[in-house]
């Protein structure tokens, strides 16, 4: 079976044109790679977005957080809201491996650092996590080390999407969810920026999930109607966004940005719900911060009476990245003591328009 | 012309059940009221919400702020948010009202615990705007004692909605707003509760407009082709939400109820663009907090396993509200300087799903 | 009696060298201004910082807000939050005072505008407050168009402190309060920089008050034994901070400087008690934001690695600015239902090191 | 040598009386453990504050968070923000190996819930840390499952402060850092509480130490003259705090309590400077929270009016804990290529009022 995205469903997300991989590569220098963990008891992984090429230790990126929900474990939070920079890739994973995620991108940090003779005695490793537990037994944590490095070593500019990396074990709506991306252009003083997004999604029930408003989760209950019932734990999963861009923003401009991560997906048919831990993490390509740089160093900054258009970016990306990590996903079959589930892409009646 | 509601033109919002009014004065308690100003060069006023009988600032309520979006000059945020109460009505006036109303609101406040024997040195008056001056003129300032005053003396729980009192000079999606309201109930443990919304409506452009999902802008532009274009300033505008409940919530927990209000809006096809100051307000009628109690008093706290529901009911309150500030507001003849605008009543083919 | 300052007696604060004022309006272009209103039953006024000169309206100036503890009705936060910027002069006052003078405030923007040909429809007055109802009575609210406008007609770089303006009825460590200023310069990669900060001091009761470590409060309550108990309520007041420099900070980073002011109330004796309304509004005059400038501006920010000079500054001018209110501040003799309230400077043996 | 608290050495830190402990462990349930690893590369540890006995993951403690400065990698506050409880022990270390304690905290939580029969898919571990690299090799990351037990195993109220623990390798005004800790109790409605503290202290510079007033730091500079200069790195270091209580607080009061530990920092000499990751997380053993209670359950709150008591105490006793931490910890020698660090108890004369 191929993975679908959905434009090639008939489904087009908002006003604003795509990128040319309508993916958060996009961005120019974003990679994202996956390390995918499958056997009879596991179906998980870990997923990378590596910000920009080179030594993010020294040359960080302007960042900002989010937290739309907070019931999630991320890590690196913290530093992120007090200083506004990243300086590791972002890893995403199964809930119970975060803690094992982190300290393995901590080391892979200290042995960048130390390969480019760099002194680095603290680091903040950056990871997102959502819970794959309906599909992967997590108690055992076999995301790790090996992982990671797989991931990172893997990435590249084109990814797959779908049920890979870590969304190899999340439930979106009640169907397979996984990971999915999307890229919104737009053109500032004559020049053309990007911004993107890429989610791990595990969270809502089927009777919830609209795609650009088509009621098309209550389609797929009624077409399943014999077959089965809507997931009744549905909402307590959650759901990761990391959103990047080349717009020049500001700390306190970028997270604005990422605040509107929730219109995109309250249009899906999320209400975000208490088990739901929604958590948007942001970079910036542009101003970046040098490790001992000038004092004082010369940055850029967009208007905010230009900012709306970067809002609605941001939120048709988020909405898109839902579905297409819908599409994307293929059906899972029941296995051991797991249920299965079911892929978007096999109901493309649920998406007419009529 | 009879002011319909969007129930009236056929639309069901959400899937909990309304209270009998289908307003937030379906909580117990709530009353509310308008004073409106129209004359050749106004189209404005004040609402009040009065979260309670009695006097509000010897039995304060437990309440929370959320700012969506803050390019508003919403009164009364500061203290709310480190006390975790409320201790005045609640008003809604037009931008350059605001603080006039303030203080209006200040000698009401003043005046009733004078009448009461109450010691009152210090009284922080809450006072929230949207820009009505596509219809109004502003800078005049005339709304303040008097019209605050009728506002409060005319409060009930049967009120209008629409184009009175703050909502008398709005414009929503390019159309006439105003004041919205709407409720929901949910039962917790046998018992049933209340979750109610009132907003005052002033953002968004035409062809972003959704009404549960149907591209309801999109087809009135066509509808109105030759007419008349997209309010091409519409998305400078801003809402502000009043959330008002009987559910015990703590100051924390109400908070995260009113942070759902964002995914009411992003339903009708909001943005929350920059220009827009989306700020909501909100209270529990419960865990009342007497002046001069006991050192520690007895509160009750809804589990957070149990608070999706109010998130859901939230949510749906806010996003009924929207397209009942349009279904209700009469359309606006151009007069002056000012453009007309039309009401989204005259479009019930609008509003089909076919 | 001559208004002293801290240093007259004997006394420095931290260890960075103060402007040549030792004044806020040692940031070049800031200017301070007072209207006091003085008679049998009032003790109050209002005070204004005015951030630059020219229309802070299309030249706004990058600000912050930072609430160390939100017992207070300071007016105008919730759109320097979102939007990182101030585009009025800052006016502080007595609680009941605070809408009256932001609707002053907001009339004089439009004046402002309006001989400048510049449209406005919308303004962010900003007002901060204290309580001075120990000292006037508040409930006729004697401040308002005609006081604004004077203190704005007399605003210089060379200002009275003590009990003048905003600060003619407050208390503070159950001494008299008042206004209170400080600077200070540190020099980056070459060139020299000021912080200064201007006080509003109506908190804390005598003996908490410490003077760079020294018991001054003790020490007092000590001397005047049989003549006066320390203030009761004296905990029950607020500090209202204002923070001007002209290094160049993104609105997150200002605010960081912002969360220090924190550090000098500590040094002096407060423990942010729940009655105390301590509100820190801040500016730099850097980076100003031209209205219809270009979509993308050059702006610049000082290293976070180079930022520890700034906050200690920052939290070194409030310090000493507590300590130039007390000292500047004349005595009050008891009047009507009025207690009195004596000066710091009547005690320099409460000052000695030995 | 004998670990000395600051009170053997004469001094009283503000106004409250202390619990019989003068610890964290004042308050009832509470416990402590350290396990510390010493050899020629490492002098670091761990150390946990059991807030309570039994399964903390059934029965949560009511929590909050509040980032002073978040230059750090504390693991577990975004979930702690959001929902307002605590479900593990609280964990402290070296930077470095904070995610490895994380993941050990998961792995002991699951043990737990395993042994006791308890479905526990997902679990919130909250683990501090400050940066102990200037005693202590980190990148081989020497603390995690093995330690993280033995601490656990170990812990009562009776325990250890100054070098041990997360405390081993940690430096504070350029003196030996470490945990210390402290309480302080007050009378509710005639009842007795305790709000205690427990710090992991690793920051500031000599010459800024201030004890109660006194300008230790510059006191012993002029004692060392001859001997070392002031650590140039010296604000660097962080601050972890641990604030625990019995008064029945909500997450919203509790976080204005931990607020408050700014101002215990800040009497010590501390600036918060950019360096310092200073944060702090809180629990009540008031208002337990259990799994699959009631929708609705009872709880109490101390009135705002009376929680200012409450802020002193927790100012005071986080005061009183840096002063512990460096009067307990063993002055260091020279070794490797790491520099020796003085002990504030080889230094009474510095403490003398005169």
């Amino acid at each position: 079976m191929k993975r679908s995205r959905i434009r090639d469903m008939g489904i087009r997300v908002g006003s604003l044109p795509a990128g040319p991989l309508d993916r958060i590569t996009d961005v120019p220098g974003v990679t994202v790679g996956h390390s995918t963990v499958t056997d009879a008891l596991h179906r998980t992984g870990v997923t990378v977005v590596i910000p920009a090429p080179g030594n993010l230790f020294t040359e960080k990126l302007t960042a900002a957080v989010y937290v739309i929900n907070g019931f999630g474990k991320t890590v690196g939070t913290v530093q992120i809201e007090e200083l506004g920079c990243l300086e590791t890739p972002i890893a995403l994973t199964g809930t119970l491996n975060t803690a094992k995620v982190a300290d393995a991108l901590t080391g892979y940090m200290l042995g960048v650092c130390a390969r480019d003779g760099v002194a680095c005695r603290s680091v903040n490793p950056v990871v997102g996590e959502t819970n794959d537990s309906k599909l992967s037994l997590g108690s055992d944590r076999p995301v790790g080390e090996a992982q990671l490095a797989e991931a990172i070593s893997k990435a590249s500019a084109d990814f797959e999407e779908g049920d890979v990396g870590a969304g190899a074990g999340t439930v979106c709506f009640g169907l397979k969810g996984g990971i999915g991306s999307a890229s919104r252009t737009l053109e500032i003083d004559g020049k053309r920026y990007t911004v993107g997004a890429l989610l791990q999604t595990n969270f809502g029930s089927l009777p919830d999930l609209m795609v650009c408003g088509i009621p098309s989760g209550k389609r797929i209950e009624k077409i399943l109607k014999s077959e089965s019932a809507p997931d009744p734990a549905g909402d307590r999963g959650s759901c990761m966004i990391v959103i990047g861009t080349d717009i020049p923003l500001s700390p306190h401009s970028l997270r604005r940005v990422l605040k509107r991560a929730a219109v995109g997906l309250a249009r899906t048919g999320s209400y975000l719900s208490n088990g739901s831990g929604d958590v948007v993490i942001g970079f910036t390509t542009a101003n970046r911060i040098p490790s001992g740089g000038p004092s004082i160093r010369k940055t850029e900054e967009i208007s905010q009476e230009r900012i709306s258009a970067v809002f609605r970016a941001a939120a048709e990306a988020v909405e898109e990245s839902v579905y297409n990590s819908l599409a994307a996903a293929l059906p899972v079959a029941p296995r051991g003591g797991f249920s299965g589930y079911r892929s978007l892409s096999e109901f493309p009646e649920a998406l007419k328009t009529e």
